[in-house]
């Protein structure tokens, strides 16, 4: 994208994000609805969201939280092996995808899968995939922090071609072996959030060590990020713009024992687009990445947004309502001008 | 080692100390003078030790924060190009070794060395090796995080094989790179740190982020701390421990862009003869690893001291004196019974 003065991006979509619930919901809330026109929001409440009567309730809470109509959350549930078709068709009209956990993970995980038997995972799979029901995947075993994704790339490659229909979102991927896979199979597909593109392991623990940019996956080698960076700049059609902004209180991110999360919700379009713009990348292709690729493969039509965006610089605050986002009290080239809904 | 009641080692010696100055001096000096006969005292204060005025005074500001007569501070200068032979014969009686930190790669090494000219530091290196004063080398370059100490090992060749006669001390050693490199020059020697035998990377940044884990070099892979354990339980003729014990106030370490440094010296003991017991590894191996082993890379004769370590479940207290150690609140299997000086 050539220097520019103005950035129109029009319905960007937030294709992996947490929004939490309660306090924080209510706290966060607005950061995404201000300038996406929609995200799919995550399911790993306490209790992981597991029902229909739960998908709805926190739909709910999710819209009085934002107070207004101009932004759609895209409802996932929790997947669990048990969920049949009769289930599944029951509550199809209420969810957008199911977001699949390996247990214990990340945050609020532990009801998740624990071994991937295709056989066992069957019934479900192949329902959702009659259904047209995308399954998104946290893509990490247990192993060693900096392989976990890496290792995860065969199971990826197990459902993949045990259920060739059924979409597979491979999400906030980090690495370059991820990216590797999604030419392997057709029905492979990636969010990458704006953090992975930005930093390396070297930008959490190189210098002093920076909670406010430690998340799961953990940011990986310069290698990983310039394959990341290959397929967002260039809008693979197979990749979308997910932020996995994960919000947690500042006492929890600056404890001794820090969460693991970045919170870039608010910033997130500012920073694509300087991203975009330093790589001299086309502006049709931060389109794509932040909104168009997401429509066809979820075959969804976003609510009309559109954001303008300048170049001017914008110091991003020490928090939002006492979330630290990330890059806080720092400078960068891009701030909002404007949002137009409808 | 075999399970056992009681474990006695003879004058341990730490042989890579961050003692810092000041108020903190007078915090923690006594968490090493207690269970070691000497340690290598490191020089990197701001500003750093690099005369002759300055090592005894820092001593002698050591001595008294110790108070007592049974500690011996191993002193070392600050590695400089400029030192001559002239200088260096003024100051042999005063040092046990010079430290060389490449510029900026660690806490207060502004002054260090950038790239690594052998016609350089010939004169200051051959000089060393005509004095018989060992080289001790922080090496880690300015690359990614994870491949800094690996990228040195090219560096450590080069001095070892233009300087034969110098023997290099490769410090806090963290990978099997350097492991291998042991072997390959009869002058490369190492310290090793009990945090660096004990976590990985994993520990670090694998489940919440622990600053207190965080050190500098950051902790690898489990194949490369299975190197470093193979050759510490052996004790390797060429190996010794040296904690690296790098205490800051408890502030610092849990603020939110944290310093790099585990504290280990009131516990680096206890440490040490839980891991050798539970691989198994001789006492006579634990005993040349804290000191027979550094008693003849440096010719030096530590003042006596025995201390008793007794197999009794020993909580590490929260903090000492406002530094927090590693694995602090947590129980470990021995404790220090009593230390039998002179």
């Amino acid at each position: 994208m050539p220097s520019t003065n103005q950035v129109t991006l029009n319905a960007p979509l937030d294709m992996h994000l947490h929004l939490r619930d309660g306090e924080m919901l209510e706290n966060i809330a607005s950061s995404s609805a201000r300038t996406f026109s929609g995200a799919i929001i995550m399911p790993n409440l306490v209790p992981p969201v597991s029902s229909k009567e739960e998908v709805i309730a926190y739909k709910a809470r999710i819209k009085e939280a934002i107070g207004a109509e101009d932004f759609t959350p895209y409802m996932t549930l929790f997947f669990k092996p048990t969920y049949d078709k009769a289930f599944l068709s029951s509550v199809r009209d209420e969810i957008t995808a199911i977001k699949l956990y390996p247990a214990g993970i990340t945050t609020n995980s532990e009801g998740g899968v624990s071994g991937f038997n295709v056989e066992e995972l069957r019934p479900a799979l192949e329902a959702m995939a009659e259904l047209d029901i995308p399954l998104c995947v946290h893509g990490e075993t247990n192993g060693f922090v900096m392989d976990r994704e890496a290792e995860f790339v065969s199971i990826y490659e197990k459902l993949a071609g045990a259920f060739p229909k059924l979409k597979i979102i491979m999400e906030h991927i980090t690495t370059k072996a991820s990216v590797a896979a999604l030419d392997r199979f057709e029905n492979l597909y990636a969010t990458i959030t704006i953090h992975h593109l930005l930093i390396t392991l070297d930008d959490v623990a190189g210098g002093m060590l920076k909670p406010h940019l430690f998340c799961k996956p953990i940011a990986k080698r310069p290698e990983d990020r310039d394959a990341l960076l290959k397929v967002a700049l260039a809008a693979h059609p197979k990749v979308m713009f997910g932020s996995d902004s994960a919000p947690h209180p500042k006492h929890a991110k600056e404890a001794c024992g820090c969460a693991a999360g970045v919170f870039t919700a608010p910033v997130a379009l500012q920073l694509l687009t300087e991203l975009f713009e330093e790589h001299n990348a086309p502006l049709d292709k931060l389109q794509a990445f932040v909104s168009g690729n997401a429509q066809k493969i979820y075959s969804i039509t976003p609510l009309s947004k559109q954001v303008v965006l300048e170049k001017k610089p914008f110091k991003i605050p020490s928090d939002y309502n006492g979330v630290v986002p990330m890059y806080a009290d720092e400078k960068i080239a891009y701030s909002i001008k404007e949002v137009i809904n409808g």
